[in-house]
């Protein structure tokens, strides 16, 4: 049984509040028909802070997506080995124990893809398969999460290393005008992540099931257009309206494993925008603060892609974690639309367990048998 | 145990020949300084034909990224459903008892991923899996059929569609003029192709055990610049001799397995050059003959990045498949430089072996008890 272990999480310098990014739409689209429509929706996402990977001057600009894209391959080169670090050294892991480098990115292209670099420059084996997804958006952190537990159901005594890298500020895109990219500016930030599936031992969310949905017909819904310029967002009015269909599908996805998706102990949910997780609260009855870590992540750095689901999981680990046993689903939301969905129950090792009860008895001054 | 069945592969109607390619960079590079090096690496190649979308004088414009993502794209859903269809024929399923669809292709971007757009339009659950692959080059054929394989030892029961698609002819770079990119403007065609991994069940290669092999700090070998003007590919001289290290690999990756890569029956080998296959026959001590399926991709084909593998399987198919039991290998070689490397058993199922057995009888008159 696979373990989702403790990932670890970095975000740029450079921060926006939403203040700022308010102000800037203000100034840049004055004459824009649809301004009023446009702040409004923003002032919406709930999104306080973002940061980015350069100044807000630089981030208007469009070099070209030649410069863009060394410049994504630079900064991802630069940020990627401390939080794979961090991640490897959570599961107690080194390098050589790894046997699966799952590289998720959807905001810059690389071929080889980082795996190779990484595995040159930080001393993973020349046997570590390599699996790069760039065309899953926001749902490749849960599909990484998904082919990871496969992997490691089919090779029980593997490790899997998750890195995604998100830095959404380089598909800034002058020249969209639509209300939806004026929202997008608004919505999206960058920021790193890594986290290790472990096929034995690990603290964190032992991977049970997983599965995926496809809402049919929604392809235009999100998408990127490929131009000169590079990889162009659209987002459709109707996605904030998308939990009413995968609201049932994470139902239907819990109902195989013998689980009520409305009665887990925690909940780590993509969030791609607000409506997400109120919606999602209100087709499965449950109260807001059940989404609390989702929801910081997006106040507080906004729709960071695939690293959301990462991000939001940190969340749960820094508050303690949850009792062990307790049962909760992971999922991400991205283009398709699809939902990557992964039920699991957090375990805590027995030493992990003996060592909190001896420091607790400790502190109580009780000798433990 | 899950089977790799027989693949379907399909290339445009555009005919380019040998000489007709030559003809061209005499013309095109009548000034170039290293003409005569290039005219005769061309000509080494071995390719007599190759495939291409666009009639040549089309190809040979560069009418921007986003004209050419939207052929891309055109072009793979035109193409695509047939080659699928018939590879559902061959491992005798339908579409809703694929699981997973894993999508390869280097030379377009597309998302969603051309995943969802199958799933929509020819009828795929929308419960199946999706895995796009876009950052493994020519690897690509044969690192999904290891995530296949993968995929079906953690499900037993599950069956994997792969859909490779490669338009080569799309990168084509006018302004790109050193030698490695004279010789791959004569040597890369397009092809597309599909094959079932099975499960349980289907003829073909039963696949047995599968690893990855990454040569160190050979990152910069085959890659892809990322430009404005799309993907611009990089092929450093030394890549010929790369089967120097590979060779090895191979014969590494298949000690584990208790076997000796250089008594198999059958070789299955991505056919990126002709110094692969002949330094892979010299490292091994080999009989040219031995690569005649690759052989053959290369010379009427050229080299079709992530279909080659499929399409040298097709031709072990068309010449009547192995003895039941064979040895064999599938491997591919691609940027990182990475090779995915597979080890199976020809398997022909007990009543195909009966109605074979049939036939037989029925032909020579004996009745069979």
């Amino acid at each position: 049984m696979s373990t989702l272990c403790r990932p670890a999480i970095a975000v740029p310098e450079y921060r926006i509040t939403m203040e700022h990014t308010l102000e800037l739409a203000r100034t840049i689209h004055r004459d824009h028909p649809q301004l009023s429509l446009a702040l409004r929706l923003i002032g919406n996402t709930g999104v306080k802070t973002r940061h980015i990977l350069q100044p807000i001057e630089d981030t208007l600009k469009h070099p070209g997506l030649t410069v863009r894209n060394d410049l994504y391959e630079a900064e991802a080169k630069s940020r990627m080995p401390d939080v794979i670090r961090r991640a490897l050294d959570h599961a107690e892991l080194t390098v050589r124990d790894i046997d699966m480098i799952v590289y998720v990115s959807c905001t810059g292209f690389m071929m080889p893809s980082m795996t190779a670099w990484l595995i040159n420059t930080m001393g993973f084996r020349e046997q570590t398969r390599q699996l790069p997804i760039a065309q899953l958006g926001c749902a490749g952190g849960s599909a990484a999460i998904n082919r990871a537990h496969d992997f490691c159901t089919a090779y029980p005594k593997a490790n899997v290393l998750i890195a995604a890298c998100e830095f959404c500020s380089l598909l800034y895109q002058p020249t969209d005008l639509g209300v939806g990219n004026l929202l997008s500016n608004g919505l999206f930030g960058d920021a790193v992540a890594a986290a290790v599936v472990r096929g034995e031992g690990g603290e964190g969310v032992r991977l049970e099931q997983n599965s995926s949905r496809l809402v049919p017909d929604t392809e235009d819904w999100i998408s990127y257009k490929v131009k000169d310029t590079g990889f162009h967002f659209l987002l459709d009015k109707r996605v904030p309206g998308t939990m009413a269909m995968l609201a049932p599908a994470m139902r239907e996805a819990a109902e195989p494993h013998g689980w009520d998706i409305a009665g887990l102990d925690f909940y780590i949910v993509h969030a791609g925008g607000p409506r997400i997780l109120s919606d999602l609260g209100k087709y499965l009855n449950l109260p807001p603060e059940t989404f609390r870590y989702s929801r910081a992540t997006l106040t507080e750095r906004g729709n960071v892609a695939s690293v959301v689901v990462f991000d939001a999981l940190e969340r749960l680990f820094q508050e303690g974690g949850a009792a062990n046993g307790a049962t909760g689903v992971i999922a991400g939301f991205g283009p398709g639309i699809t939902a990557e969905i992964a039920l699991g129950t957090w375990t805590t090792p027995a030493r992990r367990t003996e060592e909190r009860t001896e420091e607790l008895a400790a502190a109580q001054g009780v000798a433990v048998g």
